[in-house]
């Protein structure tokens, strides 16, 4: 990619930014759009313009993100939504401060050296450079003075993420430990997963032995258990009745719409009875459908009975009427065989993943294992399409087999167009594709909690992008030439990395500018969601019901989102020294996704579940992963560059694993269990234990009628008043 | 070594063994020497010949140590001896079951073959084999279909050992629960160790910080707690004080002696208070020691009293009145910092080891490395001793070095035996230096309990042996000729080993056999503490106090004891297929190891602290890494022998891998801590909590007179009564 298209590609995707914000500024002042642009707050049950005034000024979004604070966010959006931020900000300051630095000591003193210019004369090989390669440290001659600039600038950006990292870890334990330590009621403090439970002895019933077995280790401060069962088949039946509900709903509202529009004693619906509506008998849907629900709400309750009293599971979720005793009994070991019996803190009652409770402790292993083959596997295979897509995908081969789209690539503005995004799209929507099938792959796992999946998942997908997008492209370019050298010597991989590094600097420099001009200009404006809302309620959507859903605003979706951030970060650290130019690139990325991701916790997204910053030290351990590689690619291409003192980088490779030893060592088990005292705070009353019993209960399972059906499997033993 | 030579060794060994059991038998019926051979039964207050019959029959021994059950052991000698037992019979039923096929199938396919008689014929080289390699599989051809049996043997091997371990870790399993749950108070249980207390806030003294903290844990189970102080100095003098008291009580002792044996009134003894007693002024002895210890009585008050005041440290124990909440509060993360307040199941009093409470986490953290690196580098570094000393001491280095020894060296039998133990003893007391230093270095880890450090040096001792003496003198043989191999292709050094196996086969069969015929035959007759005891008693002790330390018995030393029967079953083990002829010398190791030690257990040593078989887990992993090496060196010795379906011996190797893993993951962490439904048992009576807290104060601290003065640092917060 010469330097034009580069301008090129920059110029297009700021373009593309500027137009979406400008509608963004237009649409979001329009109060039909405040579901999508509010959404947040008007589920809070809050104004969306704050105190009714509607502002005119278009940025006013901007000032209201720096000026919320921290609580602020925490109280709209949740714990894991602050944390993300206090990533988003730790590297944003991260590329400040190592910028500052970087571009006005390295800058001068590649960009006065003449290496380019002097091996494309001297070389016999076509040496192609541009004005952006002379600012990079490839300009710099082989063992030349001036590299102890750039080894210092490689110590300074080190320590800067050290520094910064080491002060977000503390400041995430803190608000953790805050949250956790709060004086409201959670649910999810007062109970623990019990999974592995042995058979049931002779003459017991579960639930008697459940309760049996933990009142003979809290006598005082049990509470109640409520056995796990299968509620596939009665969730199944459920989910239908809910949907004849709603259809119901639906077919009412045409009705009562089509007494305004058409006639006034009005239209009655009909509708196919065979499949997906096309096909069968044409009946009257009210009626149908309020057949349908009444055959149903018998067939539920009938299964419900037998769910409850047959379907009983190895699992069970225990309450206590003390935090600190749920908080010590989720860390201890319970029996004497560590796979029966095993305790662990309880996930929230919404993002338990009920089918997995039913797993046993072996297969958990061995699906735990089988899932991380499958995962290494698919690392390793998509490297092939993604190193035939970048083959393919480029503008010549186009030409090449699909000549009839010869006449529009001839003209010059399209060209260079085509030319900057072709092989980028490919990839981001290529990317785009995985995250499913690993969030299925984790779940897969017997994970028993909705978050725990998504950090998983979010962990997966990280080695993905860093092993297929970034290590992928650049040795990729490369590779095919190389690829004897690799297998001959294994040891020349690094070496190999860091000299096609620079020749992809302005491929990635692309590739970052597209993500946050075009990313997050898509981000904020929500024009599709937009689109989509607006397609739904015009044509769709007949009840409120509907329209509710329709703008349902999901949250923020971690599982694409941090690889996303760790793949910028990784790839803006590693040519940070090589070709300082990327860190203005990298600061506007941080610093941009900033600003618009906390205008998008604090009024959009609506977390679907709680984790108290429990993602951070996987980002942590991954943004220090990514300083390692860097330290790597930093070691290799001073190799490269014949420096003297190369070893010096080494120290920091060392220095980088102690960090993170350190961090795991001090910070970590913080964020898997809960420390005994944060758990002793005083509450602010003493806990509702029926309330927070019955909140983990099933949706499928509850039942308004009858409450006594719940004594074979919820069983009650005691219900002496709460110690806390 | 040929074979006569390794008859001659053989038979020594046994003439050894068979002097011993002779003079055993003889001294042990001496009722002057029943302190030497029932010091346990006499310590536990019981006639040392049960009934008071002395029996005639001199095998009455194996008679009983055959006859009594498990259950006697674990109450004559605790629960470790019964481990340590469980885990010689466990060896014994491998080699047993593995010998009895091995021995009807191998040994008849191996002695038919002619391998060994051609190579020899037809080779230039000047092949050497004789009677017991015929034996082996060294006599099989090349890619014989022979080959197969010894490949079926391998898996039988490995299998009985899976069948066998698995089974005897359930029962150690079910010894630890059972002693863990047993009705008994025992004090450890009732108490927690905690460590990295932060800085004492303003206005609160040390004591008011720990007991505030727990307090608010745990409101209702927390009893007192227990600053730990630096004990140091206070120490010193009161060892001082007691050298002192036990110096007078043996001058009056002589002086009352002197009074019969001498004129009737006596001599009254003198001594010089100089260097030893060997220069200086010479005084009145029973009145020096009396003024001395006037002097130091209230110098120790003095000293107690300011230990306990000035030199709080930031470790305390906490003692709970529950055995549920100690066991959770030792599993579970107290602080959001997992540095500060960390807590671990408090060690048993008499196991303490107090300096190592004063180390602080990253202190014991980088000591543990620090200590690995240096144990690494000796492992390392005594190849080169070890290697040396084999070198040297051959018979004919020794006459040639040394040619004054030639006369002697030249009468056949001398030169035999010579011959045959030369190597060998050097080897074994070089050995018996090491286990001391590491001893001295797992301490100075920091580890807090004696137990502990027993188990981190017997495991470090474990690698040195296995390194040193068994792949040190295998390859060490032959290492000289094919260093140039290994450092150009360390892949080779697998095939090594497996070549240099045979020829070093009679070397370890001398070994295994001096091991435990002259071994064995020294642990049961008690020959030399026999003598030493006679002595001390005949001409140093003067009072009852020091005859009872003369014969004080000590524990069974698993320092150095379970690394050196972990080599052995190595050592069979590897050899079990390749020359089957081992097997039988491993079972008489383990089968007499088994009965003497099962005496020594029952009537002579007495544990010096009792950890409910934390050993195990260590021990169990380590006979899986024997039998793995074994795997790997069978895949390598198939490999030399050309033969095709060498790779399923790989299969075993993954086996062995996923065996570990299981057993790991399904016992392992109730060896770590209290399981709490273990701990849920009903105790016999209710805890006397006092008792349980003055059990912790050390020696050197605990004082007649005063009690008040501990009140500083031993608050006392609440005494609720019991709730066990």
């Amino acid at each position: 990619m010469d330097f034009s298209s580069f301008l090129t590609s920059l110029g297009t995707s700021f373009l593309i930014f500027v137009v979406l914000m400008l509608l963004f500024a237009w649409l979001s002042r329009k109060p039909g759009n405040s579901v999508i642009y509010y959404p947040n707050r008007i589920l809070k049950g809050m104004d969306p313009w704050e105190g009714g005034k509607r502002t005119r000024n278009p940025f006013a979004w901007i000032r209201e993100a720096i000026t919320s604070s921290e609580d602020d966010v925490i109280s709209m959006s949740g714990v894991d939504s602050a944390v993300y931020l206090v990533f988003l900000s730790t590297a944003l300051g991260i590329l400040i401060l190592s910028g500052i630095v970087l571009l006005l000591v390295l800058l001068p003193v590649a960009a006065t050296d003449n290496n380019l210019k002097l091996s494309a004369n001297s070389s016999t090989s076509n040496g192609t450079f541009n004005d952006l390669d002379k600012l990079s440290m490839g300009n710099v001659k082989a063992n030349s003075e001036r590299l102890w600039a750039f080894l210092i600038a490689t110590y300074w950006v080190s320590f800067v993420t050290y520094y910064l990292s080491w002060k977000a870890y503390k400041h995430v334990s803190g608000l953790r430990a805050a949250a956790l330590k709060s004086p409201d009621v959670k649910v999810e403090q007062f109970a623990v997963l019990v999974r592995d439970i042995p058979a049931v002895p002779e003459g017991k019933t579960r639930k008697e032995q459940v309760d049996s077995y933990f009142k003979g280790i809290y006598p005082d401060t049990f509470y109640r258990s409520m056995v796990v069962t299968d509620i596939k088949q009665v969730t199944k039946i459920w989910v239908k009745l809910e949907g004849y509900k709603k259809k119901l709903a639906r077919a009412e509202a045409i009705y009562e719409q089509s007494k305004t529009t058409g006639s006034p004693e009005g239209k009655r619906p009909m509708n196919k009875t065979g499949f997906l509506g096309l096909v069968g008998k044409k009946v009257d849907s009210i009626e149908y459908y309020n057949e349908k629900i009444n055959e149903l709400i018998p067939k539920l309750e009938a299964e419900q009975k037998v769910t409850l009293r047959e379907k009983q599971q190895a699992s069970a979720l225990v309450f206590f009427t003390s935090r600190v005793t749920a908080a010590a009994a989720g860390q201890s070991l319970h029996d004497q065989m560590v796979d029966s019996w095993t305790v662990i803190d309880a996930p929230e009652p919404r993002q338990i993943i009920w089918k997995n409770l039913l797993i046993k402790f072996y297969s958990r292993e061995i699906r735990q294992y089988v899932v991380y083959i499958i995962v290494a596997l698919t690392i390793l295979f998509y490297m092939i399409p993604i190193g035939l897509i970048s083959a393919v995908t480029t503008l010549k081969n186009l030409v090449k087999y699909l000549s009839f789209l010869k006449p529009i690539v001839e003209i010059v503005a399209i060209k260079t167009v085509l030319e900057a995004y072709l092989p980028q799209l490919a990839l981001i929507i290529f990317l785009a594709l995985l995250p499913k099938l690993l969030l299925y792959l984790s779940k897969a796992e017997g994970i028993p909690s909705q978050s725990h999946a998504v950090r998983a998942a979010s962990g997966k997908y990280f080695y993905f992008t860093i092993l297929n997008v970034f290590i992928g492209v650049t040795v990729g370019g490369t590779l095919f030439d190389t690829f004897k050298t690799i297998e001959d010597q294994p040891k020349e991989l690094v070496s190999i990395l860091a000299k096609s590094l620079p020749s992809n600097a302005t491929f990635f420099l692309t590739f970052v500018a597209l993500k946050f001009f075009v990313g997050y200009g898509l981000e904020l404006s929500r024009i599709v969601p937009l689109i989509i809302f607006h397609l739904k309620r015009k044509y769709l959507c007949k009840t409120e019901t509907e329209v509710k859903e329709a703008w349902a605003p999901g949250d923020l979706g971690y599982v694409s989102r941090v690889p996303g951030d760790l793949l910028i970060i990784t790839i803006v650290l590693c040519y940070s020294v090589i070709a300082p130019i990327i860190l203005p690139f990298g600061v506007l990325y941080f610093g941009l996704g900033w600003l618009i991701l906390r205008n998008q916790a604090l009024k959009v997204y609506v977390p679907s579940y709680e984790s108290n910053g429990r993602m951070w030290p996987h980002i942590h351990v991954r943004l220090i992963g990514a300083l390692l590689l860097y330290q790597v690619t930093m070691l290799g291409y001073f190799g490269v560059k014949e420096f003297r003192y190369t070893p010096f980088v080494i120290v920091l490779l060392i220095l980088s694993l102690i960090f993170i030893f350190v961090c795991q060592k001090k910070f970590y088990r913080s964020f898997q269990s809960v420390p005994l005292e944060v758990a002793s705070h005083e509450l602010k009353e003493s806990p509702n234990m029926e309330h927070i019993f019955r909140a983990y209960i099933p949706p499928s399972l509850s039942c308004e009628k009858d409450e006594e059906q719940f004594e074979d499997a919820l069983s009650q033993v005691s219900r002496t008043t709460s110690s806390v």
